[in-house]
């Protein structure tokens, strides 16, 4: 057992997943928490319930070897079902291959899972209902304070890893900190972001098609849908906060909420019953994008998560960017040991080694969650988008081997990083588009000759992007 | 004479302009500044001593009628002096039309002149040695503390406007205020900049070209000069803080100094006789672009200039942006006065329409500031980008009304707005890197037939681009 004392700063997906991990590895973990135990006390609304579990948050998941208890925790989604206004559905297959789906998961369940996994670690401990009020950078402390008592409590230990979740006190305390140039970003999206439910039938079946992530694209705004075990949807309408013909500033009142819905979403409206209520009741979410840099200090300190690398949740990555982390941290953790053994962890190289290998694909992700926004909310409704799709889908059908799309690299090919991703899928994109408008893709065509012009193209487009570097 | 006080925080070059014109149109003015007046006191250093003055700054001038006094400030720089390794020296132009130059202005200078005009206003009131320590944005009005007495002043207004810098007190305001989502992006280089001289020669000459903006590039890092009216040119070094084989950090003794100096800039060095006393004595200042969303809030508090949008000097539009807002700003409250006379200004809508038109342009102009970075430093040594150069030079030598280079686009086309030289001139760029590297553009063709084909692909490219949106 190695005698290093890691404080981690939040016990939510990204820091249980991280502590349970460390502590696997020997050190001696602390885990403090702002909030109370999930386990003993509900939740407050305003995060979002269910996730999107898929290969990346797979692969956090083996690593301390629970692959087989998240499986009943998942719900398989095997593609979009696109909802028109006409209350018409189109299913939209994620990929052409049979084995590539994503899976509705609730973020209670498997945060719970992994607390009580990493309670059984002997030198693992949490605390709840501390809230991280500051952290002294130079000598890895932190000071708490105690919800209910009002105390404070000040941790020390060799190193902290903030996984504090977008609101991190620990990046914070970075921000402020001023003895070294930080670069930061908040953006916010002109929408915001409010759940609703589709509740079980009586029967506790589903009153929609289960294996599937249900959207209203309505051009500026839309409406998704993802499955629950307990035979719910949990439903979030995205919309401007006051732009546009609607917005949230202007659904304030029940005649006005159900004139938008039957409206725009007269399918959804009638699953709804408890709309109205839960739409007033239920807060109203911003929908943010952060980055920073650098996400350490002084080789006592580093960021990891939202408390890094906050996106917003249009390509379902988020929890699975985090669980990523995790194992990119503990592979570089790993190779740092194995060079090094029988001596102290030179965090300072760990930290640095791990930036650098990750921060370009957080940035990745985080363009395209946003691309993904303007790409389900419209594109999924216009011709030449919807003709981009079906050929793809095609392409991973007939050659699965030959052809991945963007969204496909994104989501199931966990062995590319996301920065990889980003740039093979949006060429290719580009690639199908321009072949596409350009009327190269005659009907008469096989579709092995079009899956070689768009190779062709994507190569030459990728080469075209090099040139200007 | 209009009733409305409109309170300016910043007395610097956006400040003053934006003062002048404001004061011009009948406003009540009240000025406050930070620093004492440079009029009567030195300034310190680590700011920079002059910058780069064209077209887009030149229609903030003529605004306030001041075309005929700025000239005697002005040193034309017709071009970039490259300086290689071996000290041999390549001349290329900023334009193959001769009247497209920039000028070298000293920005104290500058800034006396705004003052002084200002001044001459009787409805105009400069306080000097006021910091802002916070604004209550709701209201209107500002707290500023003395820095000769320590005593609190409060100032209130109809409308404040920030025009506070790169470091603004007032967007930090907006920052804390936590009412509304504000999006904010500080984004720093690896790289840090020190000012150095190169001073006159015995007799008050120039002891190097005068008539140009002389470059060092040197792949990672680069020097800088451009020329002051009493003969000496003010030098600015931009190396990387730590990374990379030379760095500040690394420059810690006189040894290190000169040797780096001798290995990278041996022409500079023999010109540059304290350079060793001055690199000690000089601060290295860092390199960030900052940008913010909204600029404005409740209809009482607005941002302009750096506050709103600082970026990196590479472009040589910092002030020229700044100044560009003042006409815009005014160009907007021109439209709106005329449409709503003898009605007081709803200054809510001006604030949205001046971000809505202006925004997207200062956004394009922080990007390409950072893009002519990589250009300046390493492209300029590239054999694909001096071929692309050359040939622009021809193509604006020989069509001067049918090719205008991104550069051209951006510094001398001021009426043409920055989003749109960024998306033509990227586009342009492109085009010709792909013509080279394709081997279209042979020997024996005609300059006629390469302007041809590039505006083609030029072409191609933009419709290409639009397919994505």
């Amino acid at each position: 057992m190695k005698q290093e004392h890691i404080l981690i700063i939040g016990a939510g997906l990204c820091g249980s997943l991280l502590a349970l991990r460390m502590a696997q590895r020997g050190y001696k973990v602390t885990v403090v928490e702002r909030r109370p135990d999930m386990r003993k006390q509900h939740q407050d609304a305003g995060r979002s319930i269910n996730l999107a579990f898929s290969d990346r948050g797979l692969k956090g998941i083996k690593l301390v070897g629970l692959e087989e208890q998240i499986k009943p925790l998942c719900i398989p989604m095997h593609g979009r079902m696109i909802h028109d206004l006409e209350s018409n559905t189109v299913f939209s297959p994620y990929s052409g291959r049979e084995n590539e789906f994503i899976n509705s998961i609730s973020r209670t369940d498997l945060n719970i899972m992994l607390l009580n996994e990493a309670e059984k670690m002997p030198n693992l401990n949490i605390h709840f209902s501390l809230k991280c009020e500051r952290v002294d950078l130079e000598h890895a402390s932190a000071v708490f304070k105690d919800y209910t008592t009002n105390e404070q409590h000040t941790f020390s230990a060799d190193i902290i890893l903030g996984a504090d979740g977008a609101g991190s006190s620990v990046r914070k305390s970075m921000y402020l900190h001023k003895k070294f140039l930080f670069s930061f970003s908040q953006n916010y999206l002109e929408h915001g972001y409010k759940e609703l439910t589709i509740p079980p039938t009586q029967d506790g079946g589903y009153r929609t098609e289960k294996n599937a992530l249900h959207i209203w694209p309505r051009g500026e705004n839309m409406l998704i849908a993802l499955p629950n075990l307990d035979g719910s949807f949990t439903v979030t309408l995205f919309l401007s906060y006051s732009k546009g013909e609607h917005n949230f500033d202007a659904l304030d009142t029940k005649e006005n909420i159900l004139a938008y819905f039957e409206d725009q979403y007269p399918d959804a409206l009638k699953l709804m019953p408890n709309l109205v209520e839960e739409f007033h009741e239920n807060p109203t979410g911003p929908l943010g994008t952060i980055k920073c840099s650098p996400w350490h200090a002084y080789g006592k300190v580093c960021l990891l998560g939202d408390a890094a690398h906050a996106i917003v949740p249009f390509y379902g990555q988020g929890m699975n960017a985090s669980f990523e982390d995790v194992v990119v941290f503990d592979h570089i953790l790993k190779k740092h040991s194995k060079t090094n053994s029988d001596q102290p962890t030179r965090w300072a190289e760990v930290f640095e080694a791990y930036q650098h290998e990750r921060k370009k694909d957080t940035d990745a992700i985080a363009d395209l969650a946003v691309d993904n926004f303007y790409e389900m909310k419209s594109h999924t409704a216009n011709p030449l988008f919807q003709e981009k799709r079906k050929l793809e889908t095609a392409f991973e059908a007939e050659f699965p081997h030959e052809y991945h799309s963007k969204y496909s690299l994104v989501t199931f090919h966990e062995d590319i990083p996301y920065s990889e991703a980003l740039r093979r899928g949006r060429a290719q994109d580009k690639a199908i588009l321009n072949l596409i408008d350009d009327g190269v893709l005659t009907e008469e065509m096989e579709l092995q000759e079009k899956l070689n012009k768009v190779k062709t193209e994507t190569e030459e487009i990728l080469h075209e992007d090099e040139l200007l570097k």
